[in-house]
């Protein structure tokens, strides 16, 4: 009766931690499986795809076709496919599961934060709440969704002086139209 | 751009305080403010409507009247509405809700919490995740969203064991049917 | 190097957890090693002396006595000794080890909390701080330690308006008579 | 009757905040006050004494006099003396106080803090409560209170590897010297 969600990990400043001796926020261990621990995740059966763990400003090319090509094989076992990534380069993994995918079959929501939760006022527990509601409500597509919005891919982009995703509206199209 | 959503507060769990000289926990005073400040919410423009500040326990079929008349005249001017409420009479709010409106022209989502935001393990920030983004993305109608799930009025009810709500399929259809 | 402290638990609101289906506040399950996981403690080794888990209000004068016998026992073997108690009987105890003790060899320091560890606005942590520095720095003698404050037995009560415990004055001692 | 503590900030690890468009932690506003509303604070009347907000790599001589010369101005004028500040130069300060000063009429304790209070797993609240209690029962002199240890100047450093102070022993002494 659930839906069975395939949730790929690929790293990012959501599961940054913090290292006292040297004073600095890096990707050493995943905090996902303590974020998961919090929510009460009755909607969804989730299976754990940990991909990579990467601050995402050092991803190659080839790491985002490995997420993209990833994220389709997922779409096509799975009623949805979440993915956790670095909001830095967030925007070039969508565009690319959208060259490589196209339509796929299921929702795939990409996801992040701007601030680890490991800070008090992460952002991290409010997006990854809002990506696996909405992969169960959105139709069939390739999304971003954080801070209270989803956007559909293409055309996303990160805003770097708000700290957020915007989808600035292409000439034949309004911002609202890829979705339901 | 942003849609415009009206928050009705009732009270319930998700609000109350504790109370350290009884020992016990209350509805004295609004939580929902500091909550929503911890939420980065940019999909939606919020009009709070503070209609009462109630255990659901205490609520009269005049409350869960009152209740459903303000969403139905919410629902004509705005985007959508969010309810917060007492889990314990949530369902009978949302079944007059269908009762005196009938189809709304835009989404009614209710929620509440189990735990409540002054305790660490609270689920109220999830529930209240949810409810503000479900309404950006559901059909017209009348929900719970929760625990990561969405369910659609009428037929939910409250499962005491497990402390969370259920929507036992009807004869006529199945448990996904309301959903989009 | 480090001081070895004895660590009674007999329970209190300082370990009460939140029953969601009932919505009331108990002591079922000990959270004080949850919440000494969190502090770092280095000046300190410690014995866990797991006596009960009662809330005080249902202590007996024959719980009491147990309480005061042990902390007796225990401060002849270790450089101090520190117990987790519920507020509301916790003068009842330090008496009883005045009255069954006299002046034990090291400090005795009694500690609760008035709002449990489950809370967000937790008072735990402070006061259980302060137990575990206080007993390394006081003379020996029984005292509480709670709210930024060591206060010494006997004659400390607990003011139940304002929340917290107060001693005061004899008319032949001032209230710092009994402090280093 | 309370006793009347100076407080003296001076910045630090303790007092950073986290900047989500850089990605790094940093000092810019004061997060003291948050911290001390957060606390129970019965036993002493604050006196703020907000003299500078540096991370301590950043401090010079001068700054270590200046804090040296307020910390004994502010002695001779209150029942005790409470400095927070970055632990790299935690030191330097605490070394130049009984230079400067020699030995102070009260006590003056200066604390830190390893991972900032923006963190979840922060140990600046452990620490503030330590100092804002040792300053009541401490005798005169010049201390660090952190970790649940407090250590007596001069002679002590930070133990880089560990991440805390440490007092190694001189060679006509114990460690426990400096200590009632």
């Amino acid at each position: 009766m659930r839906k069975r969600i395939a949730l790929i990990s690929t790293g990012g400043t959501i599961e940054k931690t913090y290292d006292e001796l040297e004073g600095v926020l890096s990707n050493q261990i995943s905090t996902l499986d303590v974020m998961l621990a919090r929510l009460d995740l009755r909607g969804i059966e989730l299976i754990r795809v940990p991909l990579m763990n990467k601050d995402s400003l050092d991803m190659t090319m080839a790491d985002h076709t490995l997420i993209a090509t990833t994220a389709g094989l997922m779409a096509e076992a799975h009623d949805g496919v979440v993915i956790v990534h670095g909001t830095d380069r967030l925007a070039e993994s969508g565009e690319r599961i959208v060259e490589l995918v196209g339509m796929p079959a299921v929702p795939i929501v990409l996801t992040g934060a701007m601030r680890p939760y490991a800070l008090r006022a992460t952002d991290a527990l409010q997006n990854l709440t809002e990506a696996m509601l909405s992969v169960q409500l959105l139709s069939a597509g390739v999304y971003v969704a954080m801070h209270n919005r989803v956007l559909r891919f293409p055309g996303v982009v990160k805003d770097r002086s708000r700290g957020t995703f915007v989808r600035p509206p292409a000439p034949e199209e309004g911002a609202e139209g890829g979705r339901r």
